[in-house]
């Protein structure tokens, strides 16, 4: 046994929701070996033993839904209308990037999850290799994803379409990479954003690749509405035509479904990502979470771009999507904490195809773990674990996170990244490049 | 001059909102002394001097409304409905607290307070002298009411009604004390929960006592309708014929007040105390926050107690408070960043009738500041620090907490509470007292 976890509370997340107040979890070969309310038989013999009492052991949390390196654009410009926000603080700036700031910027996105007790992510961007390297270096999981857009009068060749190409690329090298801790999948931007061409390629690719997709969808009343007047259809009715879910889909935001949709999502096994933070700070509206789980979907947890939040702390996010389902059911027993907390473990997991490897503690499965200090104030009388790691935790009381039985954050450290040096390379060349390029080309 | 922060960002919160990207700030006799952006002249000869470097300064936080003890119910009882809530859960346990868990849990609730950057509470509860006392002991500053109930059939004398002589011996030997840190009010629980008698015998007492008061005030649609059927008037109006806002008062809540009860409250110089998670959490609705300012109100922030929310962090207040007036509003504009950190720390003190010692950094003023550590990859980069306070930082960013220039919470430790001492006596006398009466009765 390489690792063993002595007297925690052991919150499973598996399928009976087990509890071990003075529990014990070993670890051998990046797996979980050994879960129990006593010691291993014979100790176990492990290498190392973290005496884990007064923390909580729980799964890592899976974020559904970011762009990492949008942290570049974090609070640059909040409180804005949506088009403003857009059109002259977000897009001109992204335009910018190049793929050195992207890694750079995804590795701070990346400390940030690990630190926040993140343990895989699902990424929607460009620059899609330079975000595969940083997460290759970092040790998280990542399903990571090339967020495609066309519009009318775009020439359209899939072999040929930058972002397609960009995507096959990223396939070839990455898809699968450290026994699959990287997967590389396709992606719709949104339905508002590209047209029928991109849909049929996109979809006849995924279908006969094998490659699962992920797209923004009714994210917005005008998005959705605005559809219904174009085609007659709903966003996800008029992408279902063109087969876009006929592969395994996770869809974003889902704030404005009809109950139809939720149903064809569920036939189709679609997972949702509900990010309610970003929604509520876009004024996007509050997606209805209980009536997507009555249809029969999955529903996970993101937090969207750190430019719509602005953290990546899903423990935040597994708090406003419990609140935000009782205010809106009028019921304060809707979305509770078990539930809430299976969307950022099991759910997430289930979205991401994941679902055999992580999302629980339990033998078998990798070791993605982490561990909570309960030993502060605010968590402090424990009644109820599950309450207290939904209404009262945030991901600043995550002191240890570990991906496959390797820790990559602890004691404010991160083993696998040089924070300081991603730190000086976006103070120095990224933020330049981005914000002020007037003085970079004066410069040359 | 005693100490000196030098290195800071410093967000002063005034009436300019000044930031010193590089500042000073000096205290002497636990009063700011100096504010610059360049070292005080001849170096102030400080005694300690805090290099802030990395981290930002800001005036310590206000928390308008909450019931401290409650710390011993955390996550006790979640995701049940409002009756059962209270009468199975609350209520019995409440019943059965004495004066000692009362000020252990109290010690809790303000360690929790001090480590989240809280330097100052409103609060109401009984067991008023003890709360006191804790509060003393802990260095924090505090308004302390002692909430009043009464019901059809009480006979009423204020003299002999034991909560309203719990009131006024509390004030005869807290009130004031140590040079006005921690103030006695006077507080009607609800319009629901009392009769006119109550009403005319508490703001006759206030206005002769010069005392302020506090009230629950229309947090529930039923609440506000069914006084509405009762009298023909809205909570806010009733209580008004009976003179209860002749005095200086906050009403928390305001969830379902009128536009005619905004412009009442606002002539009566009425402060509202906003609690967002609490009112989510019980699925109360979502205040309007920006229609009480249109209206002229003072408006603050509150996190109620720890038994529907379940934690004591105003920056999360700070986050839902402009998130929801976004997502109410249908408005991404709406109660920006800055609105929403003035509501935390200046609202606050003008609520408590201390605006002209704290809520900014402003030579004169009392030394309660916050220092938070902005080198945290969630907080990196800082476009706009006003941005980063309201949508990134949280309570567990805090690194030093400080009122008067003393330093009450650092580095993890809390120099005027023992809180291992505190932890367990909740876990032996007051937990066992609460929760498990019949073993009690059984040791006896």
């Amino acid at each position: 046994m390489d690792t063993l976890f002595s007297h925690a509370t052991v919150v499973t997340m598996d399928e009976s929701m087990h509890i071990y107040t003075d529990g014990f979890v070993g670890i051998t070969g990046g797996r979980i070996a050994y879960v129990g309310k006593n010691p291993p038989p014979e100790g176990g013999k492990p290498r190392k033993i973290i005496d884990a009492a007064g923390m909580v052991l729980m799964p890592g949390l899976i974020n559904c839904h970011t762009h990492l390196p949008m942290t570049i654009l974090r609070g640059c410009a909040d409180d804005y209308d949506l088009q403003t926000w857009l059109t002259q603080h977000i897009f001109p700036r992204e335009d910018r990037l190049d793929d050195r700031c992207v890694k750079a910027a995804a590795l701070l996105g990346i400390a940030e999850c690990l630190q926040f007790g993140v343990t895989s992510v699902s990424e929607m961007y460009d620059h899609v290799g330079a975000i595969a390297e940083a997460a290759a270096e970092s040790g998280i999981k990542a399903n990571i994803s090339r967020g495609t857009t066309m519009f009318i009068g775009d020439d359209f060749d899939f072999e040929t379409f930058p972002a397609c190409r960009e995507l096959a690329a990223a396939r070839e090298k990455w898809d699968g990479y450290d026994s699959g801790r990287l997967r590389i999948e396709a992606a719709i931007h949104a339905e508002y954003t590209s047209t029928h061409q991109l849909w049929d390629a996109v979809s006849e690719y995924c279908i006969n690749e094998g490659v699962r997709l992920q797209v923004h969808l009714s994210e917005t009343e005008n998005e959705h509405s605005s559809c219904l007047e174009k085609y007659g259809l709903t966003p996800a009715e008029v992408l279902d035509c063109h087969h876009v879910f006929d592969v395994p889909a996770v869809a974003a935001h889902c704030v404005w479904l009809s109950e139809s949709d939720m149903k064809l999502l569920a036939k189709r096994k679609v997972s949702a990502v509900h990010c309610p933070v970003s929604n509520l700070k876009l004024a996007s509206g509050v997606a209805d979470v209980p009536a997507m789980v009555r249809a029969g979907m999955n529903v996970a947890l993101g937090t969207d771009g750190t430019a719509s939040n602005n953290n990546l702390d899903l423990f935040e996010e597994i708090k406003y999507a419990a609140l935000l389902a009782k205010e809106k059911h009028h019921d304060p027993t809707a979305l509770a904490a078990p539930a809430a907390l299976m969307m950022a473990t099991v759910c997430g997991a289930r979205a991401q195809g994941r679902e055999a490897e992580c999302g629980m503690i339990k033998t078998g499965m990798d070791a993605d773990l982490i561990l909570l200090d309960f030993t502060r104030p605010h968590l402090m009388p424990c009644h109820n674990v599950l309450s207290s790691l939904a209404y009262s935790a945030r991901g600043g009381d995550v002191v240890m996170t570990m991906v496959r039985g390797r820790i990559l954050y602890a004691e404010g450290k991160f083993p696998t990244i040089d924070l300081s040096a991603v730190v000086k390379d976006l103070a120095e060349y990224a933020m330049p490049r981005v914000f002020h390029p007037e003085e970079q080309e004066a410069k040359s």
